[in-house]
Order: C-alpha cells, then sequence, then structure tokens
C-alpha cells in the first residue's frame, strides 16, 4: 500500500468510529422516557445523524420532532420530524427558522413530557434565536473568526446575544425535562461551551464577554452592549445530559487504524489549539529527527485537537489544509514520510475538502509548477495548492463533528 | 525535589554535557599538525573556551591567535592568543577590529602551516569583515531578523556582504591549511551555514539570495545589490573539518539528566523551528491530555531546535522565554507539570536570562499581579512578565551554543 491509501484507510476507520449512530443508541440504551411525550430537537452538523438515529430506535414513541443542521446534511426524510438546512458557521434566516421552529414546538409542555435534545458541533450558529439584528450577528460572528478568536470565546460571546444559548433554551422546555445527548466538538468537553449549551448552566460570566470584547476590540451595537451585560442561567433542574463521541474516540479510532496497518501510534495530543501551519512545522520536526535517526520502526504521531487560523489573505483553504500544506516544506524529500489532517465532519473552512495530504515529494511538485508554499500560506489559499498536487482529503459531509486530527507516518 | 529543582538539574547536565572543551580535545586527538607552524583562530560565542581548551592541549606548539567572542564571553588571558570581544546579535567595530586581527594572522602562511579555525554559533556577527558599511550591515541584519527570516536565510546574505565568509576566510588561509572544528548551531548541521561557513564551500547561490530579497522586500544599497549577485567559492581544497557538539547532544544530555530523576524521557525533535509560542502551546496540550490520562508516570517531553519569533511590541524577551510563558495558559491549574525552555549559550534575545521556566501555577500568580499573558506576548515583554512570578533561568554566559532545548516535566 502506498502512503496515500494508508492515510486514506486511517481516515475511513477514524471517521467511522466516531459516527452519531451508535452513540445516540449507546445513549438511549437504559433510558425510561416515563408516560410522557416525547419531542426530538436535533441540532448542529450531526443534527440529521443523531435524529435520524433516535427515530429508528424510538420510532412511534416520538410525537413530533425538529432537525436543524447544515447545508446537504440533510439525508432524507425522517418520519415525524420536521428537517431545516442552515448557514454555518455564520448562521442565516434558515438557523432563525429552524430554531424558531424548535422554540414553537417545546414552548408548552407539560411536566411528564421529555424533550430529548441531540446536540452536536455546529449547533453555535445553526441554534440560533438571536436577541440582535441577523446582519450584526453576523458581523460579530466575523469579527471574531477573522482576528482568530477561539470558539470558546466566540460561543460567551453569541450566548449573550441569544434566546436560547447558554441554558437558555432549557428554560424553554420547563416544565417538561431535557434529555441531552451531546456529540462534543470542543476540546476538553465543556459541556456550557458545545454549541454554546443551550441546555447547560453557563459557566461563562458577563466579566468574561468583556474581556473578550475588549481583547480583539469587537464593534458592538448599543442593544449587543447591553446583552453583553444580562447574566446567564447558572442552575437547570429539568436537564440530564450524557456526552458520547468526542476527539479523543477520533484520535484512539485513527491510532487503531495505524496500528492495524504496522504503524506504532503515539497520541501526542488530543487538545491541539495552536495555529494550524506551526503544527504542521511541528510535526514536520518530529519527522526530521526521527527519520534521521533511522531506527527502521513505522511510527505514527497523532495530535487531535482545532487548531487556529489567522486570516491574512484572500484564498481558499481551511485549517486541516494548511496544516497539512505547511508541513511540506519541512518533510521536504524524506521518503515515506507523509502528514494529513482533517476535520472529522468533512467539511474543513469554506472548501469541499475534509483535509490535506503532503509527503516528501510534495515540495518539489509544486515548486516544478511554480507554486511558492510561503506565498500560499500568505494568502490563505492551500486548497488550491493542494488541489494541483492531490493533496485535498475528500470524504464529503461525514455527518459527524467531534474536531480535527493530524497524523505524521513514517515508515 | 521541586519541579523548579528538577529543571535546574536538567539545565545544568544538559549544558555541562556540551560545553566547548571536551568538544575541542575529543577533536584534536589523533591531528598531527606535521612541522609547519599553528595559528589559532577562534570565532563565535564559545570562541574563548574552544581557544582556552586548544591552548591548554598545544600549548607551545600555537604560535599564535586570535579570539573573536561576545561581550562578557572572555574570561581570562590565553598564552600567545590575542582576545577580542564584539557585538551580538548585529556586529559592531570589535567585530571587524577582531576579524581584521585574524585576516593579518593568516594572510601570509606557509603551505606546511596550519589554521586551526575554531568555529562556534555567533560567529556570523562575531567574525566578520563587511564590504558594506557597517551601518547598512547593521541595517540590513535588523530588518532581517525584525520579519522573522531564519538564521539560514539571514546567513546567505551575510555571505554575500563579507570578505570571510561563505569560504572566503579559508581562501585567504591558503597555501595553508584549514583545521577546522566546528560547534553547530544550525538544526541539521550543515556546515556552510554555521557562522555563514568561513572555511567551508558556499552550497547557496545568488538565486537564494535573490529570493530571500524579495521574499522580506528587504532594501539595499546599490552597492549590496552588485554584492548580491556574486558568486562564492564552491570548492576549497585546503580545509579539514571536524563537526562537535549540536543540539542533538544537547536534547540527549537533557534527556539523561530526566532519566536520573525518575522522568521517562521522549525526545520529540532536535530540529524545531516554528513560532516560539506555538510550541509552547502545542507541548501545553501534549501536558493536558498526558495528564488527563492519569497514568502516573511521570514524562518528559523534549524538543530541541531554533523557535522564531515575530516582532509586534517593543518589550524585552526572547523565543525561549516566549515559549514558556506561552505554555502557561494551557498548563493552567495542572499539577505538577511545567514547561521550560533555554538558549545553550546562556542568552536569550537580548536579556541577561537564558530562558524562562512556567508551571500549572504561573498564570494565577500573573493574573493576581494584573498581568495579562495575551497582552505581555503581544507586546514580546516575556522577560518582565516571567521576572514577576521567578520564571526566568539565569545561568549566565555558558561558552557553548548548540541551539536550545524546550521541556515539558509532569510527574
Amino acid at each position: 500500500m502506498t502512503l496515500r491509501e494508508d492515510a486514506d484507510y486511517i481516515i475511513k476507520k477514524a471517521i467511522q468510529n466516531v459516527l452519531p449512530d451508535e452513540a445516540v443508541a449507546a445513549a438511549l440504551k437504559d433510558k425510561d422516557f416515563g408516560s410522557g411525550h416525547i419531542y426530538v430537537v436535533a441540532a448542529g452538523k450531526a443534527g440529521w445523524q443523531m435524529g435520524k438515529a433516535a427515530a429508528d430506535i424510538l420510532g412511534n414513541r416520538i410525537t413530533k420532532g425538529v432537525v436543524v443542521t447544515k447545508y446537504d446534511h440533510v439525508k432524507g426524510d425522517i418520519p415525524k420530524i420536521i428537517c431545516f438546512e442552515a448557514g454555518h458557521p455564520v448562521p442565516d434566516e434558515n438557523s432563525f427558522k429552524g430554531t424558531q421552529a424548535a422554540i414553537d414546538l417545546v414552548s408548552d409542555l407539560k411536566a411528564e413530557d421529555t424533550v430529548l435534545f441531540l446536540l452536536s458541533g455546529g449547533g453555535s450558529a445553526l441554534f440560533e434565536k438571536s436577541l440582535i439584528s441577523g446582519e450584526e450577528l453576523a458581523d460579530i460572528t466575523k469579527q471574531l473568526l477573522s482576528c482568530g478568536a477561539d470558539i470558546v470565546e466566540i460561543n460567551t460571546l453569541r450566548k449573550r446575544m441569544s434566546a436560547v444559548k447558554g441554558g437558555k433554551f432549557a428554560e424553554i422546555c420547563a416544565p417538561a425535562q431535557v434529555f441531552s445527548i451531546v456529540l462534543s466538538d470542543v476540546l476538553g468537553d465543556p459541556l456550557d461551551m458545545i454549541a454554546s449549551g443551550p441546555a447547560y448552566p453557563d459557566s461563562s460570566s458577563c466579566e468574561d464577554a468583556l474581556a473578550i470584547v475588549e481583547k480583539y476590540d469587537i464593534k458592538l451595537s448599543e442593544q449587543a452592549w447591553k446583552l453583553v451585560q444580562i447574566e446567564t442561567p447558572k442552575k437547570l433542574t429539568n436537564v440530564e445530559t450524557k456526552i458520547t463521541g468526542s476527539v479523543r474516540n477520533l484520535c484512539l479510532a485513527a491510532a487503531e487504524a495505524c496500528r492495524e496497518l504496522g504503524y506504532e501510534p503515539i497520541i501526542l495530543t488530543d487538545q491541539l489549539r495552536c495555529e494550524a501551519r506551526e503544527a504542521g512545522s511541528f510535526l514536520a520536526s518530529i519527522a526530521r529527527t526521527q527519520q534521521s535517526l533511522k531506527n527502521n520502526k513505522a511510527l505514527a504521531y497523532l495530535a487531535g485537537g482545532e487548531t487556529i487560523v489567522h486570516l491574512t489573505g484572500q484564498g481558499l483553504g481551511g485549517r486541516n489544509q494548511e496544516l497539512a500544506l505547511a508541513a511540506a516544506p519541512g518533510i521536504a524529500k524524506l521518503e515515506n514520510t507523509a502528514v494529513f489532517s482533517l476535520g472529522s465532519d468533512g467539511t474543513d473552512g469554506p472548501t469541499d475538502a475534509a483535509g490535506g495530504y503532503v509527503d516528501g515529494t510534495t515540495l518539489e511538485i509544486l515548486n516544478a509548477k511554480g507554486i511558492d508554499i510561503f506565498e500560499v500560506l500568505k494568502n490563505n489559499d492551500a486548497y488550491h495548492a493542494l488541489q494541483a498536487c492531490d493533496g485535498l482529503i475528500v470524504t464529503g459531509a461525514t455527518g459527524t463533528n467531534v474536531n480535527d486530527v493530524a497524523v505524521l507516518l513514517m515508515k
């Protein structure tokens, strides 16, 4: 098998192991919903898959449901459940429509009823009823993304601009119970941060929110300024939460696939959050040293997490593509060495690729085509460079979202 | 022992093992200089130590010698050898004076004579006869440093502005033989790059030099533009070179010291060259994951190399201090976890510290003092923040220079 074939195998196995279906089944296994109605609300990039899995298991026990997920993520009808597709990472009108449908569904329930709340990454944008104008919300998100704010910081602000985030959705569901199954896309799994925690008490404070506004010098309207200063729920008595599926599972599954192929896997971290290109450089520096030790062992170094990109150009790409491309100069001319990185959701940045793959020949191939990696990175245009050297990883939407994994292969 | 005591022990042991004395002794062991005169020329931050070691071994066999090293690096007289102290990282008049003395020493030798050329890091600035004005040379160096150019790029340009670099010093020594002992401070040990290779054929081309000028948009005088286009020697027949001491030895020695203290050492790389603060973040992400696995094993992750800093502020610091400080938020509240990083020469940036040390309490200590690490890094002011939390590593000039080592300790 070629290195690229190894990579493709590892990618397939890793994603298979973190698909939402089994996660939902496991969480529902011993759940007793009592005699009340069950209403399903699924929000996030894995919303359709999770909703479908719940419907397959619970069948007629479900009274009604709403799914809000990303465009092209609805794969068919689900009995009794209405599916909405909406904007991500910037919320749009369909996000608000789908969320309003969910609010209408749960606004008048009884104490014996249960809202089965299926939450996954992307929920911050997809599950939203804004307390400011859609334009301003989009603008604030854009400001935060372009200055490199991390997801925790973005969510801390979003919660205060929202009628559903930061525990507020669970308040709407009351007196009904909320049974929440969460696929984690936030490193370290802080439940109030995943999709901005619509059904979890908020641990972030107004003080935190103000600090973020100052740190990045975010421009806010008068209304938004007021909202930043209103505190979120700190206690919720009607919620039970099961967390399932996370970047750690993704790394473990990738490591297991590496082992099957004869590599000795070493998981460095599942909480990577540095600059994408610098993580690529770091992995390349590991490759240079380990290759020079010539120990004839096939090794795989894995780093899971979610890296950051600072936009300085107008090109096309994503953090995984940047990470991989940035590793190419560092592993140039190394034999049997590859670096690849991908988002488990199958979508890296605003592209149709899940991530990128490079090996010891990539630099030379790009140079021969007159493509300068340094310039490409300056322009945040990794997509086109990787396209030129068959380095794009394309999986299509996977239906799951548990962050990213980067792998250095050496054999 | 506390974590800080462990760190100090590891630092002491690592540096002891890469001091130049033993390296010079080993390289001279079986050397037959024949019946001619021996002239010693030592250039670089380890110049005095290497010159002293050679004098101790060869005694009266030495006819005359010159040492050019950094300020405060001359530790006493050496028989028959004149010592110069000069500017680093920006060359000054004393660099030129010392280098001219070396040129005068070797300009009129016979074929049976030998120039014992002892080279170490810092030689690029310290050993210099410029073909452009001192002001312009200083200005070009400053331009390159402030836009984040790496040492290989800086040296490629310097060679062309110099009468001694890029193999030109060996040409001046001819017809005498040159016996060159090199302490390596360039990752991967490319001999033509260490101190810009005064006695080694130059592998960089005019084309490379022009590409660097374009990449960073370096401003050059007409004279400098002409020099960029003149090719350097590609072959030298009168030179024998022994390379000795490098960052790999530094990492191995640090790893051995970790093992003595009960840590299982893992050398990730000895060729690290990414952004300093991102390397700190990467090490912290390793710490978070490994600590959460709670395997009760004392671990030490080591990364050697030379990281990069992009200057955006006017503060005081160095790459090792930035690396350590940037790790502090990521390891905040982790027990028994520390990250430290230091330059083996004992000098990190334009400071009196060798590097920095942080642990799980650092963030809280700094917050309590009103010091915001994010702001400090923006201002490149790691020195003062580390000073405020007893996080500076101060060794004084060590007399050696084999890059840096960063260590993550967990016990």
